[in-house]
């Protein structure tokens, strides 16, 4: 069995999102963001203190986009990654890393510096700095978006999960106004998909059934 | 062919480290620190305007770690990739992606804001927040490195290149002495290794050999 530990819309909605495309059966341990500062005990379930942490017999992972390919490999039938002797790999491999380590970590600290600290440590700088970041290198991507529908492979596979939450985070912190018209439709067509969709109802129920509050961590208070 | 856009000691040394542990025939096109500032032509090169660029015929890769894995599954034989029939797969796949997005972006921040902004735009408190960022993080893997010369499959792998990088980097800009004993031990290992030797070797000379400064980037000036 397959178990999340997981704050609304935080990371971890990456391997939430695998596990409706792929049609695998688990269990989600909702949070409050951020889950160390609510409850040390986290600590016990994962000492890095962050979400994802997941859990599957006896393998335990706490990086989103490893997890998503982790998850593709387990599933191979249904073609969301993308073999070595495939001629998407290299791309595969890199739009994977490309969506948390060039995309989604300059947001956090847009969040942390423009949200979450108190008001006498905030840094406008920073937040400047790190929004022009994200969205310069999210315009490399127009060219290739505006000419095939998925990033790689010519179908959807976990690497549009990686970059596609890139895209839900920045839709929640006020940038996805500014992105160009390829990113724009991209993430239409993301946000359309029907496991696109039981991955946010799913987050909802499980909030409201476990007593946590359903809006996304990053309209919540405090941490990174 | 394989052809590495690389500056000295910045990320792009982990696809270099691969070359050298796999006996790979490389070229490297050497670029001072930030290659866009110094070369706008560069970004005809790679739009992000950042190194690692890779080229391998009709292959172009930009995430150093993704770049490590992709090498390790060119020449399998070697075993510095992990199948996913194997039992340290996820851990290898986990510990790729934290080498990068988990250890080395928090230190981008204490070089941009503590060595290459201007004095007016330095940031104190980001510095310090993202240095205990950092080290809290690599403090997760004491235990397992205590027990395991290595981060999995109980032998060297692409992952220890991933993480390895981090290390060196935080040796450059002074964070080493707060290594706790397995992390230092294991720093040990890894810069003992003759590949590690042969890499640091050879960026030197082509640096000499293409009339850049052989300097760390971390000890140049200007970007990030």
């Amino acid at each position: 069995m397959l178990t999340l530990h997981h704050c609304v819309s935080a990371r971890s909605f990456r391997p939430l999102w695998m596990f409706e495309e792929l049609g695998l059966p688990y269990e989600l341990v909702m949070h409050p963001f951020p889950p160390r500062v609510h409850d040390e005990a986290f600590l016990a379930i994962n000492p890095l203190g962050t979400v994802p942490a997941l859990f599957d017999g006896e393998v335990q992972m706490t990086e989103s986009a490893a997890i998503c390919q982790y998850l593709a490999s387990r599933r191979p039938e249904a073609r969301l990654g993308v073999r070595a002797d495939e001629p998407g790999y290299a791309d595969y491999l890199n739009f994977l890393h490309f969506g948390e380590a060039t995309l989604t970590f300059p947001q956090t600290l847009v969040l942390r510096y423009g949200h979450f600290e108190p008001p006498e440590r905030r840094q406008p700088q920073v937040v400047e700095d790190y929004s022009r970041w994200f969205l310069s290198r999210l315009r490399t991507l127009e060219p290739r978006l505006a000419r095939e529908p998925f990033l790689c492979a010519g179908r959807f596979t976990a690497a549009d999960v990686s970059v596609g939450y890139a895209l839900l985070l920045a839709s929640h912190i006020g940038l996805e106004e500014r992105f160009k018209p390829a990113a724009a439709d991209y993430w239409r067509r993301l946000q359309a998909r029907e496991a696109f969709l039981r991955a946010l109802a799913a987050q909802h129920e499980a909030a409201l059934a476990q007593g946590v509050s359903p809006k996304p961590a990053m309209e919540a208070g405090g941490g990174g």
